[in-house]
């Protein structure tokens, strides 16, 4: 059971409620926009059902609603982002502006965000690029719940990456994805619904493969990406640790099995090396490579070429990254956002906490 | 049935018949130490075994002996580079010297290399920059053998990804992986076997799941890194999108199916978009992030936890990426290379052929 809403009357709630926490205009807006562009594009796990989990922390005093964010080490390409303890969704896209902008000076741009919290999905951060002919690039660390293959321990996050493309009259390239093989937002839904998870998705506290999708809460672990070792699991598993590496061991945040959980009930981990949680972004003007024009040209190729190469089977397209959410979008913004029962329980509670209306209501 | 063969003989043979093809000496020793890196490593598939391939390719007149490798565009820290026609093995480390001399400068440093051939494995590459503590990026693309999912036509490479991480104390951090479940190294092992590959490896080519370890002869193809959909193959799909775009969309090189196959007996594709094939690399200063030793610390305390993650089973540790090639290389540097018969008969038809002495033949 779900009731659609507009992504305007969400919007206006979403910054709200960020009003509400002490953040200013300025961040209450970016961060409702970030954490809504999950939602337009179907990535319900990431989007407005997470809302109350950014209050909770806020209310633990794991978020500062008006953080500091600053620049701590740089060089001409680089640059060290301490987030201060803010919204992910605010500290996050300071950090790929920078990034964007030390690329208009010497063709690229690295950022590396120490001392952050969730900062919604990758793909948000990573698009910005677009705009300025340049390649995006996001990635995040997150709290534990995969387990490096041959270990029945949870080490790494769902560690997303994304890269975006620009593109001529193409739609772009947009590759956004966890290091698993499922996001754990998709055994969510299983979860929800009593549903067998897929072989191969998840492992119980002992490192057998199991089809309980409730193994999570019972020391269980997501798999990375390839599920075992004949499948490639260790590749999954290299890349969820470049992530981590890239977004909190070359920041100074938090990495492996020490990175904050995201639920405020759950006590920090002991001995934290770090701040926070880290994430890593980096811009590439296409013209730092070849002229921006035949780089174009040669972009709207390869999409072509790939949107139209032959199917197996006529009812499945073959899909270049970043087309089912740009598809979705589409209808969402005209057909507005599902949200299930739950969710909007969920956030009527925030209503009458602070005070706003919510939408229909 | 394997013999043995000191890397230093083979070594001498393989510069031997470097310079036979008309390199000079330098480019000879340069590109005997970046293909036998492979063997040292146990990737066989890369390594001397593919030597006579190379001899054949210089043969049809794809591989121009004596390179001109020139920087054509750049930006503080970026550069895109022409291999004109060269061994990859050559034109690659110079790329990744000129990644290496723009991080000096500007903190990071990426080249994007076109007009080129297959370079060995991506590690020895992206190696090179642990020695100036960096982190050291290199991947390629290679023709076509893998299927998008949901589609039953060769597109893209098994197109590797290496990143290699500079530690303290603690052995470094090398991941190197095709992007593909299994690299089509390990299925040529099981078709000279006559041995059936795991579900999940490889499709007929109607695109059905295949175990016939020979399916790529008849049509068939690689599989992405997650096999199907359910198990994330869109996922190891982007993966190698993302290699093709970056080493040949950004550079000018051929990209998807247009790809120059290693075979010089295969027709080049018609209407190619570009020039030979293309790789990229990058290069990034630990220290344009934080200063090394609080970097070194940190990445040391990051692999000795995820060293010493609870294992499943007592006779599999867990395993941080690159510690399988490792240990390979520390045993092959003493016991020497086994190469198989076949490979040992190919190589001495090159040492018949150029009339240079064969290791203990």
């Amino acid at each position: 059971m779900e009731k659609h809403f507009s992504i305007d009357d969400l919007h206006e709630f979403t910054r709200k409620v960020f009003l509400q926490l002490g953040c200013t205009e300025g961040h209450a807006q970016q961060a409702a926009e970030a954490l809504l562009s999950a939602d337009l594009r179907g990535i319900d796990s990431h989007g407005i059902a997470r809302l109350s989990g950014y209050v909770r922390l806020w209310e633990a005093g794991r978020i500062n609603a008006k953080p500091d964010v600053k620049v701590v080490h740089e060089t001409p390409s680089t640059a060290t982002v301490d987030g201060d303890k803010g919204l992910g969704l605010v500290v996050a896209p300071i950090a790929m502006e920078i990034a964007i902008r030390k690329a208009v000076n010497c063709g690229t741009g690295w950022v590396a965000v120490r001392n952050s919290n969730h900062f919604g999905i990758a793909g948000y951060h990573a698009m910005k690029a677009l705009e300025h002919d340049m390649i995006g690039i996001a990635m995040t660390n997150a709290s534990a719940l995969v387990a490096p293959t041959f270990s029945n321990e949870r080490m790494l996050g769902t560690n997303p990456i994304c890269v975006a493309v620009p593109s001529g009259v193409e739609p772009p390239f947009i590759a956004d994805m966890a290091t698993t093989t499922a996001a754990n937002g998709k055994l969510e839904i299983l979860q929800r619904k009593n549903i067998e998870a897929p072989a191969g998705w998840i492992q119980d506290e002992k490192g057998n493969d199991t089809r309980d999708a409730h193994a999570l809460k019972h020391g269980g672990a997501l798999l990375p990406l390839g599920s075992d070792r004949d499948h490639g699991s260790h590749k999954g598993y290299a890349l969820g640790s470049i992530v981590d590496i890239f977004s909190a061991v070359l920041s100074g945040a938090n990495y492996g099995p020490w990175v904050p959980p995201f639920p405020a009930y759950v006590p920090m981990p002991e001995g934290q090396p770090g701040s926070g949680l880290g994430h890593f972004f980096g811009a590439m003007r296409i013209d730092a490579f070849r002229p921006a024009d035949e780089f174009k040209e040669n972009m709207d190729k390869w999409l072509s070429r790939f949107r139209n190469a032959s199917s197996i089977d006529p009812t499945k397209k073959v899909l270049v990254p970043g087309d089912p959410e740009r598809e979705m979008e589409l209808v969402r913004r005209s057909a507005g956002i599902p949200l299930l029962q739950p969710v909007i329980d969920d956030l009527q509670k925030l209503a009458d906490k602070f005070s706003i209306g919510f939408p229909g209501y």
